[in-house]
């Protein structure tokens, strides 16, 4: 969390809820340059000062209103990541993330996150910080026993095969003709597949 | 070419380089949602008509600027794909491939065209018929004679494949704290010693 969002105690979780989602719709809509504080507390009827009060910037804003919507997704725990085989957790989760990536809102959320790395720094940095980084190193936990199991080479850099998978992903959603959920779910084998985290 | 550039002979090249340059300029800066023809005929010092006797859409445009800026790129011929050994094409690029991805012209210009890719599908749908689908030709003849070679599996999907190491470049540059030129070469390694293109 950051100090921005420890400011008080949330009066009223519908107010935030309905900042939130109009912080998102705003952002899928018209992209982070496109997109106010002004904007986003007119669309959740609120006035400004109610969404200045917890949080300090738009980025902020919008980087936890994505991370609502994409925590959702469905991420083994560290007991999990542990305890079970790699293969069986990515068989576990195959289904919900073909759904999840197959779907409109996340291609549109993939663009304006992607299309704001550069010009907003700030809310890929932040985005990363909560949301990138813990899936990393549950990810890399899980490469890490698939190294051991013998499916991944051990000298393999596990920074650059989390960043093919996710590449992979991200990048054929973004293409012309994006799979639907079906297609997704072949793909994403492929691609796990070809990391050694699925058998051939 | 589509019919809009095929629109009469150009009487200035000068220009068009004048149009093509401010067109990228704006879209860098700016993106797509923020850059129109008469902004990008005022930048480049000609009047709104000169631009449309040329393009028909500001996609069409964006699309040719972009191109011009990364076909700069080294790119192997079909001759020489059929000719020789994929790691050999792969080391003679390496260098080039790695400074023109550390470049920071290339990470806005990356970030733009993914962050337009569902707002603006045209734009896309432009530059992956002309500019990405010739270069993934040649990654998949590139990776059959790896096939043949046994350093790529038989049974891999080459277009997930060319997923794999397009997407973990676009997606690497656009996180917190891109490599310089140096990590990019041994990035660049890593992907293609995953893929199979890459001596381990």
């Amino acid at each position: 969390m950051t100090a921005a969002r420890g400011r008080g105690r949330p009066r009223d979780p519908e107010t935030d809820a309905a900042i939130l989602r109009a912080a998102l719709e705003l952002f899928i809509e018209r992209g982070v340059e496109g997109t106010s504080i002004e904007q986003i507390a007119k669309r959740a009827g609120v006035g400004k000062l109610t969404v200045y009060r917890r949080w300090t910037t738009k980025e902020d804003l919008i980087a936890q209103a994505v991370e609502q919507l994409v925590s959702a997704d469905m991420v083994p725990t560290t007991g999990e990541v542990r305890a079970l085989a790699p293969q069986d957790i990515i068989e576990a989760g195959l289904k919900t993330a073909a759904e999840t990536t197959a779907s409109p809102a996340f291609r549109a959320l993939v663009a304006r996150m992607m299309g704001a790395a550069v010009s907003h720094p700030q809310l890929m940095a932040v985005y990363w910080r909560h949301h990138v980084l813990p899936r990393r190193e549950l990810a890399t936990a899980m490469l890490r026993r698939a190294q051991q199991d013998g499916t991944v080479a051990e000298d393999a850099d596990l920074d650059v095969l989390i960043d093919m998978m996710a590449g992979a992903v991200t990048w054929r959603v973004l293409q012309p003709d994006p799979p639907d959920a079906d297609g997704m779910l072949d793909y994403l084998k492929s691609v796990y597949r070809q990391i050694g985290l699925y058998p051939r």
